[in-house]
């Protein structure tokens, strides 16, 4: 596993400079005020930066589903039981959940990936990747060894790969995993040195006495096992998840085989944060979603310099706002290539001009 | 006019309570944690609300384009020349600009109403329904007179009476008018009672003499005409224009007839607080797109109560932010509709029980 990590990691290059310029000239020479589409214009910029190519689409989408369940549950930090990790798998392969109607809304597949669910299950539509039947309760000793925090990214190298060769024009994020808001919050404290308090929520919604064992839980944990922040594997291994080990491989993979990939909510944001400490370029192939209700997202996206572009006041995770967004690329690549340009608009070149010496675009 | 004015206004009733109950018991059925989809929940409760149906639907979606020329463009406020009006308006229905493509794209129609461009033409796809060629210069005199602000209200009015007709299930409201950034500044500020200080940004993308020029219209104007904020019809006549009248027609009407009405960007925004004015039932028909650049959207916005859900940098107008929330309000509906409940989904109800009594859903 140490080779496709280091393969895939070295792999990474920077966004197609020519493609960049090209997507900036021809949104130039569109019939609008320069930047009066915002983000759309800097999306489809982008995206020509990642392909390579001028025009583009996002027809073809796939969420990502990454499950596995978390020792850190034996401390009483999460709302739900255990269990729920087992039926909510299966009720994503069924189409049943939240990210399978919203999927099925924007023509969306998803590939449910197990990694860690505590039952010896199978089931159609859910991929049998499993490490261990969970990790182990990272309040008593490291959640999982450094090898299974590879193998688990791994397993989110090889999910973008088969997307690729099945032809998937662009990728979103998710997770399956109670506890997970837990791990995720240690995880982001680890990689930012923020103390829990300042990082952690609800979750799923659990109750006060919970939230409060939540945070000394985390705050424990970071002091006792001391993880790198210089080496997130290490992080991942100590306080993370399987879930976020194969969440943070996907993003790499997706920078490495140069798919745009979509960031769900608060644990899909860390996972990102992951990859883009392993690899700095990682971002260059990100494209945030919505601002998830959890206090963690907003400094796990500050950290990686990004903004959500949709405020829906979601927390479900599941890579419930994947698809959402998925939609709005799709539609910044439609603005890109069909667009009138100022010529085929036959609007009067003082205009243009006016307005192009007002202001600069920058892409 | 008054008639059908008059009419229509007394005609808006409340939201429909029995059926955003059983929406909202509903959405606590569902298979997540309460409230975790959030404002996808919320507006699937409210167009129950405005429907009074369970179940509904946002497939047939139209945007109402409001076009007209602005006399105050004669004060030198607008960075393109009058003549772009004519232009777009023609390029709108010829579905060449950025609503052209983004209404495609999300499968909407397009309804172009002209109401006062200053050209004698006509053109397939734009209906001529000019009240005269371009408003009055409010510097100099009121825009126009309350029987012209009338007539254009009556054309958003009958515009949605169609859109009605013909089975229309969602609008949007947007416009095309070169200055109208300066009558809706006006317009907001005479309603708030804020300085142009305050509300006024550079529209499509004036220089720095004539921002500066746009703002000492605007508070000129206002000193001068003193238009009564408790009337918007007032407003509107004195310093507004025959598109901002006819939008505001429009989100009247949809509130009479019960359709749910997005509303774009900036000058969208200020027409709907002056329907809201008019009558603050109207608030509950609405649902807001993308946050616009123009510093005065945020003020309409806080003064109609409701936060964008988009978060795009878009600042183009045509309506052009509407199609992409069209497709989130189907997204929504369709959850609501097809996503398992706690039973069909088989998960435990000790659960369901524990996260119940940690939050109430507040639909």
């Amino acid at each position: 596993m140490q080779n496709l990590f280091d393969e895939i990691l070295a792999s990474i290059a920077a966004p197609d400079e020519a493609a960049m310029e090209a997507a900036c000239a021809r949104q130039l020479s569109l019939a609008k005020p320069p930047r009066s589409l915002g983000r759309l214009e800097e999306i489809s910029v982008q995206i020509a930066s990642i392909t390579g190519r001028l025009y583009n689409r996002a027809d073809r989408r796939r969420v990502l589903v990454f499950a596995s369940d978390n020792g850190i549950v034996e401390e009483g930090v999460a709302s739900a039981p255990q269990s729920v990790t087992l039926a909510q798998t299966i009720n994503i392969a069924r189409g049943l959940t939240g990210v399978g109607v919203l999927a099925r809304h924007y023509h969306s597949e998803i590939d449910v990936i197990d990694l860690g669910v505590n039952a010896d299950f199978s089931f159609p539509g859910v991929r049998n990747e499993k490490i261990a039947f969970g990790t182990k309760n990272f309040a008593v000793e490291p959640a999982m060894t450094r090898e299974q925090a590879l193998a688990a990214i791994g397993s989110g190298i090889r999910a973008v790969q088969r997307a690729k060769d099945e032809g998937v024009e662009i990728l979103g994020i998710g997770e399956m995993g109670i506890g997970n808001t837990s791990t995720s919050s240690a995880v982001l404290c680890a990689l930012t040195g923020l103390p829990a308090e300042a990082a952690v929520s609800r979750g799923g919604g659990v109750n006060d006495a919970g939230f409060a064992r939540k945070k000394a839980v985390i705050d424990g944990a970071l002091a006792a096992w001391k993880p790198d922040p210089a080496d997130p594997v290490d992080v991942l291994a100590k306080v993370g998840g399987f879930d976020l080990c194969g969440m943070t491989g996907a993003f790499l993979g997706a920078a490495a085989m140069r798919i745009p990939v979509v960031i769900d909510g608060f644990i899909s944001a860390v996972a990102a944060l992951c990859a883009a400490r392993l690899n700095p370029l990682c971002v260059h192939f990100m494209i945030p979603s919505h601002a998830s209700m959890e206090r963690g997202y907003a400094v796990a996206m500050d950290a990686l310099g990004l903004k959500p572009m949709l405020a829906l006041d979601m927390r479900l995770g599941e890579g419930s706002g994947c698809p959402i967004a998925f939609e709005i690329v799709s539609a910044a690549l439609d603005v890109l290539e069909h667009m009138a340009t100022f010529s085929e608009a036959s609007i009067d070149d003082g205009y243009l001009d006016e307005i192009r010496a007002n202001e600069r675009f920058q892409g």
